[in-house]
């Protein structure tokens, strides 16, 4: 019998171990999703809906922007996109460049194939290139841009 | 006896259960020890040893260049510090911007008490502003650095 309690007393301690692990995966996950609507796809805000420009978007798209200083004159935002929205094709007189943060997206230039984005991918745009930018059909996406 | 046996049958599953979660932590930990070395701890390249610059440094550090447009004038490079590494007290003539991409650091302005940077923190140092970064004492870290 006593044999049997200690088994017992082995067992709940031990169940109760690994019932804590399972709650500190799930308090884990719930970190992942928040920002409202947008899930938490990168370590950078994510701003307000981007609606200045929503009509050069085919779809909702936020921005954030991270700098202020003037004197650095690096303008630098987070621009998340739901998926499957991009932005027309346009271009910027002074280039830009954009840091691919979260989730997954696709970028082309005129007359060249999409490129497939990934977080720490770069892409540098030539002053005056016609390009887009946004995210996989079924993909959230986020980058930095710097104009 | 039966009780027992079953008692140890269940332990012997829930053991084995507990056991496979320590695998899979494990095996997840290991995908984030790679490029030789440097431990991955953001989604971009690490580079080379920033041998060049070792004499400003409190100890190792690594250096990866990232663009090379030079019609964008926006030079960015990843730059990595082993844990405990850090600049020197230095200034830039045409300020700088940091963006935090992995692990945990700190940066310092002259005057000023040193700041925590982890992922996703930005800072603006303007022009000629005496400061120094590195990785807090027992922390990898990444920053994106654009001059």
């Amino acid at each position: 019998m006593k044999k049997n309690l200690l088994t017992l007393l082995i067992l709940v301690v031990i169940l109760s171990g690994c019932n804590n692990s399972n709650q500190e995966k799930k308090t884990e996950d719930m970190k992942t999703e928040t920002n409202g609507e947008v899930p938490k796809i990168s370590d950078f805000p994510v701003g307000d809906p981007n609606t200045a420009y929503a009509q050069y978007f085919s779809g909702r798209s936020w921005l954030a922007p991270l700098t202020k200083m003037s004197e650095l004159n690096v303008p630098m935002s987070n621009v998340t996109f739901e998926p499957g929205c991009r932005n027309n094709w346009h271009s910027h007189t002074g280039g830009q460049l954009l840091v691919a943060v979260g989730g997954i997206g696709y970028y082309q230039e005129r007359g060249k194939a999409a490129v497939r984005m990934t977080p720490g991918d770069i892409i540098e745009i030539a002053p005056n290139i016609e390009h887009w930018h946004g995210a996989a059909p079924d993909e959230w996406f986020s980058h930095l841009a710097i104009v």
